[in-house]
């Protein structure tokens, strides 16, 4: 089982963005390079958070994305929502049916103990997801940023930010 | 992200030979057969779940499958491990480090925030797996079991197990 890669560069796409000065955007081409990416890759994921309501596009060749909302109401399992969807990991194929002693549809009224565990156990998960927002994220990010690395974000913002 | 179908007929196997009687098995093709799936893609899993120590396979060509531990000492966890491994959904890629602003190696001595709550979220859903036994999940089931099933069961039973 795997997360798609999509969701940690939407996470640092998030972060990035809750740093903007106000009003400030930028584009998918300055979000690719900040990350050393390329541009259809970063297209790709920057158009499911749009989709989802986590950033927003400004109009126009020279438009460049914003988160949607305050950092502080952005958690990662919008980010995670947003780029692998809301199918649970766990599909259950309801075995309990099948072979020559399968459950009948009347044995079958409550849901198979299996797929509920396993339900359970991706609640636990995306309730935990649910209780970080991108704003603890870069709050707790910032406590390692040297001054240099201040320095150098700062420089690269200037040209880049719009 | 979509969890191995092998895990749920892991589970299911599982839970199927934690009601064997004492010192039974059942054969891989019997396996099969009761959750109606071809022998090769049962085999398969139960390879994966005897070399996790999940099951222990008898030696032979009649040598047949029985749980290596009591049901009660198996978890849902232990399962899905024996099936999926346990490398972590969320594989960082230290997108932090790239870029025209990547950290430096100093300023990564602790691990990036974002790994920390995917890896967090995670360790909250092994716990919940962890928590749930073979033999929890089939006394819940059992209680769904009529009296014509129990029967059907019996009877498939007394020509499969050995």
């Amino acid at each position: 089982m795997r997360l798609s890669e999509g969701v940690e560069w939407g996470a640092h796409v998030c972060g990035l963005l809750s740093v903007l000065p106000d009003g400030a955007t930028l584009s998918g081409a300055h979000l690719a390079d900040y990350h050393g990416v390329p541009p259809a890759y970063m297209a790709k994921h920057l158009q499911a958070l749009s989709r989802a309501g986590v950033v927003s596009a400004g109009r126009g060749p020279t438009g460049g994305y914003r988160l949607a909302r305050p950092a502080s109401e952005i958690t990662l399992w919008d980010v995670t929502q947003a780029i692998e969807g809301s199918a649970p990991a766990f599909r259950c194929q309801d075995i309990r049916t099948r072979g020559p002693v399968g459950a009948t549809p009347k044995e079958c009224k409550r849901m198979c103990g299996i797929a509920k565990a396993f339900l359970a156990a991706e609640n636990a998960w995306r309730a935990s997801l649910q209780a970080v927002t991108v704003a603890d994220v870069m709050g707790d990010a910032a406590k390692d940023f040297s001054a240099a690395k201040i320095k150098r974000f700062a420089t690269w913002l200037e040209d880049a930010a719009h």
